[in-house]
């Protein structure tokens, strides 16, 4: 009765032995996975996970992320095990037709020993123009989908679309079979808002797609409505009441605004649905979308016992990695007490006494740290860094973090290390993923933060000197006053870059361990005055895209600096490619590269000569 | 079919009528709350909203709450409309047992006009000692209830408890029993790890505490292990199974470890459960507790079709102000896609285009942020802020905000309002927040922060050098030398403050609206060296205390300075709480005032002289 779980059974020991037993026992069904077939899976308990954090996550406020970043992150998920990635909206703007083109290409090919590669899946409304960049973006993959949608709740019919029920089904109908012309036989369709749309029209909409070739069916709660019986309830009837529902996979997606996503995910595949949608840590629009790590977690400590067997194909063990890759790239933390991946999930033992609950660590533990990549020993991790460590020994700490660099990258790294190491003892996992996040896959380099000088306190009239290389080369010299020093820094970097940005969030990434610790630095920006930034948002329309960036140093004010540096060459970078028209998936990574020069240049003939901005010191 | 539910109906409209609607509609259930009888209902559908904030949720690392911040809680959920406040674990120190005395005097009877007071609950092990202590401090509220638990699951009971099931029986029906002859009516018991304990077991301790007078009895997920169609099914045979089940509340109590505990208490609620115990912000241990913020939103929006009428008392306009008191007292943010209160939980807009979604936003909206207290646009909020505010529009401002401040508390809040807004443009509600978290309900001053001044930089060697004035009354220089701005000050308050305690945390309360918003940090400490702050935990034994503190300056620098400075006086204040001896409540407030000054005292002369410290320099 007690520990029905052999990881829970192994959960109370803390030997290195029992945590690698831990997560080998959690990922032994990885093993087993079932040939990729689009319309059918050979074992009725296997669960896909489809994971769309670089779509519905990435095209949350702030959350952009470059390509190369989105690149990262797409390879993290192939050795995290995900079956789909959702690698974005391809008709969205060239940078996102870009990021899905080279995950496709890259990531798509990327078959693993078991013969796993992951299916790269492509977002598009149902408009023939958006079907068929979709479908260039992804169809260079070994395993190319395409994932349609078309709102079919009344709301959504009557207000947004304005169509009437027979032509979302003709449109939903077309574009299905459009997509079968186009040589795709991976087709996704969602009903949009479907917690809230008439059963009956589902069956509808949903038998006329299967019939015109549709093979997989997403069910999404678009608002976070449903309770869990109640979309576990839905899901039973159309798979009951759809003509052609058993040739088929049914899928959940629901977001969640009444933080019930988890539950109804789970609910929907008691129900017999066999994909659910998800990201990592949860991040989406507004309350964000179900958590990949909470699904993938229920469905391996519970599957056995209270969900009939059901199982996935993840490797726990990369999902903690991938955790924070993405909270660096997206920008969108995680609070401490986020299940599974917050700071204190397993941080019960914080603070408490050595004779406390230490010797009964499975009294209050279902599931162990390093069973989801996390080592908080020292020794548990293996490598301990420090000022002697070399190159390789970085680099492999790196590789187990899922960074996997070389050459010129794993130089730069290393460089920072070394600086670091001269002023800390000991660096942690923690101070290696900040300095990543510093200094490689930054975007593309427009202006160099060099030297930066603050003098503040409660005095007032905080100052800041600066040096920045610009576009050009030249190397100019800018100074700010502002109501604090950050603000000070940021009008020094304004006095020289002139591209006009509203800052609509700063953060600073939580320090533990000691204040000498690198701090990490966050700022969302978006363009302000007559530039703009606009690309196709799934379903809202034309939406203004942020850039957020972030900059590690031991001194606070130097990181806000340097992130608010990267944000704004994010943004130029970002604006330039749109500028650029769009090209065919193999020409686009040249293409962006002279247009950014292009932009550069643009910003840097209006930048001023190496003088104070009077605009600066007066702010 | 689309919009079945009143408020979603007019959360389409944003005009200020429908936003009050909308908040009318939701808050008329609270009108016809029940008379309060502990062990029965009136009203079958009423859930009763049982908070735990300021035991559960206080009790996770580094949330540790002074006294007069849990005061302030308390009475805001008391406006909130909470059923029961559990108010603390008064055998756990001096200083809890303060708290829960004066919540159980001063809010346990402030009866609202409709009749209501909210019960006031301590939590109490089956000790007879714990059980007097918490009766001693609950006893004087209107509703006074106790709240004794013991583990019920195999795994607790053997390796935790060292008992055999027949000696748990005894022992919870011992205190229960004893609690009735204190003359305590209202007990209730929870069998601690009931999600993974013997159902059977389970019959046989619930039917016998029954039979001793428990008129509660609370289920509690302790390991967040349950899946919602498991725990509602726990549920369901416990009221089915157990002799005198009828004569009883049920309860739930459920952790978040796998992100399910809002669905697991509402599977409770439906499965006939009355009572759900939550937090605000779904603080607590590792992956805490369900929500409050959900359950309630949930079962507001949805009761009515899909929970069989369900509803409950709670106020929901109260919701936001004090999800936002609760992240200022106990540190614990919630991340930006957190369900119902956080930042992004409204922001689908946030970049959007005009032409977009606006005239839709029942589409993608299910209800509004007025609807929970927050209002985004500031015309909503009634007044704006600025330099010509006088006295009286902040106080009412603050008033609304959950902050109900007179006097010389006012005075200090308005001179800090005036200098902020002799520097920003506008007041905004997080301005004003900010301020108060800096200003108000300090812990008491032990070591005030005067004048601070930093030089740092790409250079190296930050400097900072600052003013103190001692619990002596005077004012001392210190300097420190740092690895960055924030390192060097605490150096600098190190060397004149001489405590020793170790930085656990350092975080910075994201800014939105532009940079120069206040900056607000908070840091967790812990003492170390040969110092502690030892308290019992209900269920863990001794731990280790941590205190947390927080400042708002323009200057981020400053800000940090003093959150150290508040986070030391903390932990002096509740050290020198605990040294002093047990006393009755109605001593305790002024104990601890001469207690405090016993270690100011102590400290202060353990302070150098006005000089620079050696080591501060040298670090």
């Amino acid at each position: 009765m007690l520990l029905r779980n052999p990881v829970n059974t192994s959960a109370g020991c803390r030997s290195k032995y029992s945590a690698k037993h831990a997560s080998r026992s959690l990922t032994t069904q990885a093993s087993q996975r079932p040939l990729y077939i689009p319309n059918k899976i050979d074992d009725p308990n296997y669960i896909r996970i489809f994971d769309t954090t670089l779509r519905d996550g990435e095209q949350s406020p702030g959350a952009t992320m470059t390509s190369q970043e989105k690149l990262d992150v797409a390879r993290q998920l192939s050795k995290l095990g995900v079956d789909i990635i959702e690698a974005g909206f391809p008709m969205s703007s060239p940078d996102d037709f870009e990021a899905v083109y080279a995950i496709a290409k890259e990531v798509g090919n990327d078959v693993h020993p078991d013969g796993y590669a992951p299916v790269i899946c492509g977002l598009s409304r149902t408009k023939f123009q958006d079907l068929d960049r979709a479908w260039d973006a992804v169809k260079y993959a070994k395993y190319p989908r395409v994932h349609t949608f078309l709102a079919t709740s009344e709301i959504h019919m009557k207000y947004k679309l304005k169509m009437t029920p027979q032509q979302v089904i003709d449109n939903a109908v077309a574009a299905v079979k459009h997509l079968r012309e186009l040589g795709c036989n991976d087709i996704e369709f969602s009903p949009e808002d479907a917690g809230r749309s008439d059963p009956a029209f589902l069956y509808e909409v949903l038998g006329a797609v299967i019939q015109a070739g549709a093979t997989t069916l997403n069910i999404p709660d678009t608002t976070g409505w449903n309770l869990p019986h109640e979309f576990g309830g839905l899901i039973e009837k159309l798979r009951k009441n759809t003509s052609g529902a058993d040739k088929v996979i049914f899928s959940t997606h629901c977001q969640n605004d009444l933080g019930l996503a988890t539950a109804n995910s789970l609910a929907g595949a008691l129900a017999g649905a066999r994909q659910i949608e998800c990201t990592i840590n949860g991040i989406g629009e507004r309350a964000g979308n179900a958590s990949l790590e909470e699904i993938v977690m229920a469905i391996a400590l519970r599957g056995d016992q209270q969900m009939n067997g059901l199982r996935t194909g993840i490797h726990p063990v990369h999902i903690y990695p991938t955790s924070k890759m993405v909270m660096d790239y997206s920008g969108m933390m995680v609070q401490p007490h986020k299940a599974i991946v917050g700071a204190n999930a397993f941080a019960h033992e914080s603070g408490i006494h050595q004779d406390g609950m230490l010797k009964n660590r499975n009294t209050y533990e279902i599931m162990t740290p390093e069973s989801i990549g996390l080592s908080r020993n020292p020794e548990d991790a293996g490598i301990v860094l420090g000022k002697l460590s070399g190159r390789n020994a970085l680099g492999s700490r790196l590789k187990s973090l899922g960074y996997d660099l070389s050459g010129e990258e794993l130089d730069d790294v290393f460089k920072r290390f070394k600086a670091l190491a001269e002023v800390k003892k000991g660096i942690s996992d923690e101070d290696i993923v900040a300095l990543m996040s510093d200094e490689v896959h930054q975007a593309q380099t427009v202006w160099e933060l060099l030297d930066l000088q603050v003098v503040c306190g409660t005095m007032g009239m905080p100052t800041a000197t600066l040096q920045m290389k610009g576009p050009d080369g030249i190397t100019r010299m800018g100074v700010g006053v502002g109501t604090g020093p950050v603000d000070a820094a940021y009008k020094a970097v304004d006095s020289l870059v002139r591209v006009e940005a509203d800052l609509i969030d700063y953060s600073v990434n939580s320090v533990s361990e000691g204040i000498e610790a690198l701090a990490t630095t966050r700022v969302v920006i978006k363009p302000a005055g007559r530039l703009s930034a606009v690309s196709e948002h799934a379903s809202l329309g034309k939406v203004q895209r942020s850039f957020s960036g972030q900059g590690s140093h031991e001194d606070i004010v130097v990181a806000s600096a340097r992130a608010y540096t990267h944000a704004l060459n994010k943004m130029i970078g970002w604006m330039s490619s749109r500028q650029s028209s769009p090209s065919s998936g193999s020409k686009t990574t040249s293409t962006t590269a002279s247009s950014v020069t292009s932009t550069s240049v643009r910003n840097s003939s209006r930048s001023a000569p190496a003088t104070v901005s009077g605009k600066a010191v007066a702010a």
